[in-house]
């Protein structure tokens, strides 16, 4: 709880210069071990105006090795990031794997604009920071805070001089004329952020080094404990338990049907209009939306991507086909590839294979921690229902073929010479875990099919059946969305 | 030269749709050579308003693989892209080695404007592609043509449905009403582009498959040609002949002043001052600046570096470090991720390392074919005029010492533990080739040290020299920019 008052409890009579130096090499040494130790960090700034936010970026990095390091500085979003979702830009840039990312404001600052923050912003924030801990990111906040009448003589020092005048805003007075109003904004911020993995340091900053002593003690404890005990994670409860779909499993799905040539040629001509004009409408309404397929080796997603394509604007849409990720991409969290590919409103993006190959390849042939594994499926649940909160569609897909039948295709591919690229060795080893497979999808399915972002089971055996129902179910999903 | 009239000379008799088709799946199957071959494409159309560039770039991507493509529909910068280049947002979006890009409107649009179009602007364009075509881009540019009486029955038809009314606005109708003096815009800007590496396609577009099947055509005897001949480059004429300053030899620097520690600190501290009230009147201005650091190994270019920072705003500067590329990056022309780190205006970008390693590492390591690596110098000293053209500084810095220094660092890295890290193997083993590297440096220096982008060689066996005497080139030529 922020107050005017503040006493800081640091000996005046000690050599403070020379132990805020030490600190700042001490700091030096300890980001060369979470380099080392593959430690990421967050260190986020966020206070009052002319709190000192710059020099105390400045006392962080200064002994830092630059490319270890990245300091951010937020502003309202440009017209461009205007058109993802409010976490899009921090998620885009969450440092890599042993970097530290140093934030002037952040995500917090969207909270402080009062009666318009809901609930569901608030946990969206929370869920943001839990995610990251779970995944050993440091997550350290700052808020720099200073008293209403110091406040107010550092603005009036920064206009006297020309060089800095500039800096300073009509906002700015404003906060210090309404310094309680602000308090009380800041002080219901810091409350509703204050979490077990992510909890605020207030730091009383009047002082030349009381305060900066302070946040490097408080970076250096931080990153001296996790790089000698770790971080937990997971032992929390998320902001939001997710109600799911009743789901059939795999196992009982025994009836493929057929649709014969002119139908189905038909019926697509049909919905391919209905969904070009779909699409228009979205478009106008800039509503995003995210389309997921996933399914068997030779299941024919990539038929069912290529028919959906058609009915849509090619300007309007992107196919983000999903390999195995890079050697940056492994360098981050593994939501973060799907985030930098988030549509921008009013746009469609269908994802060739998705963020589910956590719970399926990932967990199977062990590239990942299963415990992390499983925490995927909350960890999806969530992702998704932040793009709904954002007002995207979400639909996912699986494309469920026998093993019969993918024989068949994995045997005509072989035989036929312009296919043989899509089939590899890859794809017979996969073959042979099939009830390791199915057992996963089943688990993934019951466990992220949820209303905001339903999972709809393809019969896929006849390819026209399957791709005509795929257009069936992707009309009536925005139809839906269009009357809400 | 584009005229109302027009016949296209294709026989009305023939079986169009079963072409159209036929070249469609030609093209998929191009791609996929394309892939295997690593040849990337840029496919542009520019055109009258309802020319029909969104059905034609469904003509030509519908069949093709969606890995492999990806469409980029470019309207007027947003304010993000807007504090970068013009050139910037489409250098970010060029496809990596083996992918088509598929673009509606371009880089020719902004020619468009009339009066306030330079020669340096259209040089700028027509450099960007040839830069791409010497790297081996296949660079095809259609114009889609059509009548005004056409165009006036499109706008009309789109205006009468609800479903698309709202895709005719205003220019549109005013292109139309001043069809003759757009007509004679559009025929400036394509001769004025219509270059031998990057030649222009008009294509009279009022058919429903003559255009079409002209395009479809027409990409593909491009890319049958680049797969089976090869791209040849670098056999014309750059836009551009810069002019170069006199510059010493590196054998010829022998004296390597020394300054006393108390002079170092009093002169620092002067410097950092001045260089920090300079960085402020930059932002106020909006000026972008660019440094780039390169120097023998041990030669003390991070200590300068970090010296430089402690004099900026540490939010409105960002060090990148330059080491070897990513797999990402290898995909890519060679400048691509400098463009990306480009800083935006007002922001101060210093690259520890940069570009130069095309003329250094890559050529005596034999990474890259020396022809390439031979070329890159009139390629820096445009990409270095283009920063200039948009408005930035940018100043280059060799930190020299002699060999007897750099092994005196070597041993005293190699002795003391916490400095162990910096030195490796490859270090000793760049040692051995000093002579190399040093022929290398001297035309490096020689032929890229231009009025618009200096090289300053620094003395540095003596560190606080050497950092005092970089501080005090950036405040001058900061002092210098902000009097122009």
């Amino acid at each position: 709880m922020l107050t005017q008052e503040f006493t800081t409890n640091l000996d005046q009579t000690i050599d403070q210069k020379g132990i805020f130096k030490q600190l700042q090499k001490d700091l030096a040494l300890l980001q060369q071990s979470a380099m080392d130790a593959k430690l990421p960090v967050v260190v986020l700034f966020e206070g009052w105006s002319s709190a000192g936010k710059g020099q105390m970026i400045e006392a962080v990095i200064s002994r830092l090795e630059p490319r270890g390091y990245q300091v951010q500085s937020y502003t309202p979003p440009d017209s461009g990031e205007a058109r993802h979702s409010d976490l899009w830009r921090f998620w885009r840039d969450i440092p890599k794997y042993g970097n530290m990312a140093v934030l002037d404001r952040s995500w917090h600052n969207d909270l402080l604009t009062g009666d318009s923050v809901g609930q569901k912003q608030i946990d969206a924030v929370n869920t943001f920071e839990r995610q990251l801990r779970d995944d050993g990111y440091l997550v350290l906040k700052f808020f720099l805070h200073i008293g209403q009448k110091e406040q107010r003589n550092r603005l009036d020092t920064l206009s006297d001089k020309k060089l800095t005048a500039w800096r300073v805003n009509v906002n700015d007075w404003a906060q210090n004329r309404n310094y309680n109003q602000s308090l009380s904004a800041f002080n219901k911020m810091l409350e509703k952020t204050n979490t077990p993995w992510a909890p605020w340091h207030v730091i009383w900053n009047e002082d030349k080094y009381a305060g900066p002593i302070q946040v490097l003690q408080t970076i250096k404890a931080a990153m001296e404990g996790a790089l000698t005990k770790g971080l937990p994670h997971g032992d929390w409860t998320p902001q939001t338990q997710f109600p799911t779909l009743e789901m059939p499993k795999l196992a009982s799905i025994t009836e493929f049907p057929v649709l014969d040539e002119a139908t189905y040629r038909a019926e697509l001509k049909k919905e391919r209009k209905k969904i070009g004009e779909l699409h228009s409408k979205l478009y106008r309404r800039q509503i995003p939306v995210i389309i997921g397929f996933e399914g068997w080796d030779a299941a024919g997603k990539g038929g069912a991507i290529r028919r959906l394509s058609w009915a849509l604007d090619p300007r309007g849409f992107r196919v983000v086909p999903v390999a195995a990720p890079s050697k940056d991409e492994l360098a981050h969290h593994y939501l973060w590839r799907f985030w930098l590919n988030q549509p921008k409103n009013g746009h469609v993006t269908i994802f060739d294979r998705t963020w589910y190959g956590r719970t399926m390849v990932e967990l199977i042939e062990g590239f990942t921690d299963p415990v992390r594994c499983h925490m995927a499926y909350q960890e999806m649940n969530e992702f998704e229902a932040d793009m709904v909160r954002w007002g995207a569609v979400v639909m996912k897909f699986w494309i469920h073929i026998d093993q019969e039948t993918q024989l068949e295709r994995f045997t005509l591919r072989q035989n036929t010479p312009e296919k043989q690229y899509k089939i590899t060795d890859e794809d017979w080893r996969n073959r042979e875990k099939w009830p390791q497979y199915e057992a996963a999808v089943d688990e993934m399915i019951a466990k992220t099919a949820t209303p905001h972002a339903p999972w709809h089971i393809i019969e896929g055996n006849d390819k026209n059946y399957a791709r005509l129902k795929v257009l069936k179910i992707v009309r009536k999903t925005l139809e839906d969305a269009l009357e809400d």
